[in-house]
């Protein structure tokens, strides 16, 4: 059913016209329950969305949506593993995969979760064996460094993990090549040892052209190194469900880690697809990632929709994309363990909800997922905030912030919480023509300087966001957090009813890709190229791409 | 005077609704010329902007546009000196920084050149004392690593200048810290040695906050482990003009980089700022990247508007943005080297083109500077590149892609190669209807199945790009690239008629922090604030955060 259709979405349009006059200066000072009314803890996360463009009425409306909408129908779908993936025929249990309950997890009747737990130990087995230094690489040296060769979901989610649980990252380094651009593996593997490191070849099909191209590079630098054909099996492992050739690329069977088509990329972490994880921060870590992220699964499957972060989440979305206009939503980590939390967004959101074409198969007939992006605070205060503030659009943001920091140091902290609360402040109540005048005015400015600088100084406010306060930026809490979004996206997607769980958009460029590539190999130029691809083709070669070789 | 009341605005509202109903593909079909047309060398960059939602007569309207709104003027305007900062009464000289030739760049008459040289032979003294050797620190030991603390444009400019000329990156490592969030240093600190280490502390005035605070904890951690207090002389440089307060942090004179009024944060690299640039890779390529710019700035300064780079993609951004409603772009660079460009981009542009009041203190009547976001490539294809190809929202996007590459290694780069080009080409032409439903044929589908999916494997097409193709990631290349963008904000800027320059969107937050923080340093809860950020402290508080001491 299309959105636009049901009787939720024209009262909310009729809604949006009221709020629209209102300004959230007002909003607070007229109604002192708002922050109460407006927030809400659950599964160690805490959500203050007050500061939004809403009223009493909004939520309920918005909640109506959901529920005209089907998104509870549709969410017990997807926990009770039927095929909601309708273009690919899957199901779709990322859930199972952190499920810590006693609870079977059915697939056409089968349950996954033993399947599930004998990865897990498998994953243990081998982590325990490598930070103790039990497994060692070809000449008996302990390995000090994992390299994880994989790209999108099998890249992005790792990478951000690893990164943000730099705290806990106890035994080795991990490092993380994804593009084909040589540059990327050449620079890391400048950096190890070919006796002490751990490759770990991610690719579902062990056909991801640039992860097999990475892997056998890899490799080739490897066996230049150590000489012996054998070493190989020591220092790779993969996750991917092709044995044959994972064999074939010599990698032996039990370095093998499986993984099941009810597991999209984007939601892979929680899977084999997190061993560089298990490895950095041990399993027992990860094991507690995968605990934070199930305590979100149960909030989400059980909490009222009025009630539910990421229900509450995805309806606020869904109200500024489509009643208010918002092309963006800018995610904006307030700690520097959290540099890759965007990044990783965009594929699960923009992958996800990408799309234009719903369940019936017709265009949409509204707007669905947006760009997200973001830097984290307080560095982007220094760079783009300027256009949060005053630039003519504005885009509704997360504020994500830890209440303890790992690395406690002098006032740092304080001025970090400080910074990020007052930014959510600036943006909401913004500064009026007046203060400006009156602040300019004790300044000793008058007259004509005074009036032609004010009208820059303002701030408009009533800009929206909402903030997420974590503890501490432990496992738990970022198995919770990434869980969050991954339901928030799952909630917007089921509204508008698209297929979340494809990726078909991305099958055209590689299509394309393959041609070009021949006319690289072959220094042509193929005459059924529009003139724009002749043409770039043809400057390559004059500004010293050398055809056939490069 | 606003754009929107130049005839040539109205024009092009008239010409947009003649090209709106019109596809890329038929462009390309019905004129062969179109790619020798669009497309474009100069300063060593190639442009191809041939798959742009434009025909022969948009660059016209568009030319007509630019001279309307005085682009020509503005432009000589500003490289004459003239105070077009106009809120801040500041001339823009970042081109002076940079200018090789033997013109002289007066500011009230004073030619500015003499300083510019002189501060170039002193960073070359200093960058060649270090990477030499004959500059020790305290131990007496050579320095390994340095260690720029900075933000916003003291930061961003040089890490992503020196992340992108890794290659040449042959002495010293470089470090960039500036959160002020613990753990950006404190994770930093870890992996150097007291003994061998610079610090540079860039921040014009000495007193920003996060910079001041990382620069202390610095100190602090540096005598803790050297001892002597005549240490810091040795291990730190700053890049300021208050001499005052960097000789009371224990920076001798000589070892203080002086940057003028006339340089802004985010075009500052050219200036001392990229002291860290020119340690990493010498002082001759530092020239060298200045060179690159400098090109640039000729080509910018001479080339007829309709032949002029930073011109074309200005007036281009102008077209998407308020003629086809676009709130974002995207930059792509295939080149791993490039990660950061993105986020250098974020402020070039959003800090400058982020506003919402002209040069006549009015409220802009059309949108003015875009949401700017982008990955390096390939990886954004296994990301967000669905949302491009399939998104309900299209996103004008610029791929920017080295012919040659400094790790060339089997086929990577070929690939590379292949898949920039494929990319642009798919996002240009789309796939049919037709042509998704003979491909599902051919694979055996018929009837109801094929029906179900091939709307979902359909491209709409006709989604614009440009494709900047550089020879190589060299010096040169990256000063004219970075030279490009800073012209193009500035094209941008000059139409839609805002003080590029200036920043007063930064300073409310700044402002609000500091009544924060005073309520974290004493633990308590202000009736002053508005009920959510009074209810924010007391989460924090409950979740942890140490009142008084965090």
């Amino acid at each position: 059913m299309p959105p636009t259709t049901l009787p939720a979405w024209q009262a909310l349009l009729a809604h949006q016209r009221e709020v629209a006059p209102l300004h959230l200066r007002d909003l607070f000072a007229r109604d002192p329950q708002r922050f109460d009314r407006f927030s809400l803890e659950a599964a160690g996360l805490f959500l203050d969305y007050s500061k939004n463009l809403i009223t009493a009425q909004t939520l309920p409306l918005l909640c109506r949506l959901a529920q005209e909408a089907g998104v509870t129908r549709k969410r017990d779908a997807m926990l009770a593993g039927e095929r909601i993936n309708f273009t690919e025929n899957r199901a779709v249990l990322h859930t199972a995969l952190r499920n810590r309950s006693a609870r079977p997890v059915p697939v056409d009747g089968q349950d996954v979760m033993p399947e599930v737990r004998r990865v897990l130990a498998q994953m243990r087995e081998f982590a325990e064996g490598v930070r103790s230094g039990a497994l060692r690489g070809h000449t008996g040296k302990p390995y000090t460094d994992v390299v994880n060769i994989g790209i999108g979901g099998s890249d992005l989610g790792p990478q951000m993990v690893c990164e943000a649980l730099e705290p806990y990252g106890d035994r080795l380094r991990a490092h993380f090549v994804s593009n084909v651009d040589g540059a990327h593996l050449a620079r890391t593997l400048k950096r190890l040892d070919p006796q002490t490191v751990l490759f770990i070849v991610a690719s579902k099909t062990f056909t991801t052209q640039e992860t097999l191209a990475n892997a056998r590079s890899a490799r080739a630098w490897l066996q230049e190194r150590l000489g012996a054909e054998s070493a190989v099996g020591r220092h790779f492992a993969a996750v991917s469900t092709n044995l044959q050739a994972t064999a074939a690329f010599g990698i032996p069977p039990e370095r093998v880690f499986a993984f099941w088509d009810w597991v999209g990329g984007r939601y892979s972490l929680w899977s084999a697809i997190g061993l560089p994880i298990a490895l950095y921060i041990g399993m027992d870590r990860f094991e507690a990632l995968l605990a934070g992220a199930h305590a979100m699964d149960e909030h989400f499957a059980t909490a009222p929709p009025e009630r539910n972060l990421p229900v509450i989440l995805g309806l606020l979305g869904v109200w500024y994309i489509d009643f208010w206009g918002a092309g963006s939503h800018a995610v904006l980590p307030y700690d520097q363990g959290l540099l890759r939390f965007a990044p990783y967004l965009q594929q699960l959101d923009m992958e996800s909800n990408g799309k234009r074409i719903d369940s019936a198969g017709s265009e949409a007939a509204q707007h669905t997922g947006p760009v997200v992006w973001g830097e984290p605070g307080t560095n982007g205060q220094h760079a783009f905030f300027q256009h949060l503030h005053q630039g003519t659009r504005w885009t509704p943001a997360d504020f994500i912030v830890p209440a303890r920091s790992h690395y406690p140091l002098g006032e740092h902290h304080a001025m970090l919480l400080a910074n990020c609360l007052a930014q959510t402040q600036a943006l909401m109540l913004g500064k009026t023509r007046e203060q400006v005048r009156a602040e300019l005015a004790a300044q000793g400015l008058d007259g004509d300087a005074l009036a032609r600088l004010a009208p820059h100084k303002e701030f408009p406010g009533n800009r929206p966001s909402n903030t997420i306060v974590l503890p501490q930026l432990t496992p738990a809490a970022l198995g919770s957090l990434i869980a969050l979004y991954e339901h928030k996206v799952f909630v917007q997607g089921a509204i508008w009813d698209v297929n979340s769980f494809d990726q078909w958009g991305v099958e055209l460029g590689k299509q394309l890709a393959g041609r070009i590539l021949d006319d690289l190999r072959a220094g042509t130029v193929s005459p059924a190229h529009d003139a724009s691809t002749a043409g770039l083709l043809h400057a390559l070669t004059r500004a010293g791409s050398a055809p056939g070789s490069t």
